[in-house]
């Protein structure tokens, strides 16, 4: 399977497992040694720390996340995606921005690697 | 060169940018089609974009950043570098956080070709 399609793939599970609040099935969506940098917070590494990462994210009124690939780079076993992303609770736009995500094939699934986002809204005024 | 010693490389002479606010140096940092993502504002294209964004940081106060590699990932032309940074103005630090950047060997030096951060400072409660 082409990254670009693998990739669209993985997003579309991704889509699905923050729609039905799954957090146990994230860490599928990610390679064994997978780490997330998100915005805001420490860096997160492997299955246990996905899963809690997600999970803390479900809890806390994450219902969907709409990523959007604007660019995908192919480099063999790997394939580096640049984007766009909205994250809403329910209705209510929680927050729209970009993502960096360094994707790897892996036992046929192409699956996140390096995962990272990072808000377009202006911070306030300090 | 390889990917690693190219990329130590590259990122001293970003310091060098930075500690000197030479805005009109940063674009050589960056291959030409180079996106740089950053946090709180929209994404940036090419040389022309990437100096005024450097220009700002520096009117900003920016004096300092210190990017620390923790991995970098090669991919042939290609190399992904996961890291850390401090930002600071004279002696105080404006931020510390997590740096993404896709590395491409680019006429014999190794240029930024994707570069994104994000804070690790969390956010005052809204």
């Amino acid at each position: 399977m082409d990254a670009t399609t693998g990739i669209h793939e993985g997003n579309e599970r991704f889509r699905t497992a923050v729609r039905t609040a799954d957090s146990a099935g994230t860490p599928a969506l990610y390679t064994r040694d997978a780490t997330v940098l998100p915005p805001n917070g420490d860096a997160v590494h492997g299955a246990e720390e996905i899963e809690r990462f997600w999970a803390t994210a479900f809890e806390n009124g994450v219902t969907e996340a709409r990523p959007v690939t604007l660019e995908v780079i192919e480099m063999g076993e790997y394939a580096l995606e640049v984007g766009e992303y909205t994250v809403l609770s329910g209705d209510d736009i929680l927050d729209r921005g970009k993502i960096m995500v360094l994707w790897h094939r892996d036992d046929g699934f192409w699956k996140m690697h390096r995962d990272t986002w990072n808000s377009s809204l202006r911070l306030p005024a300090g």
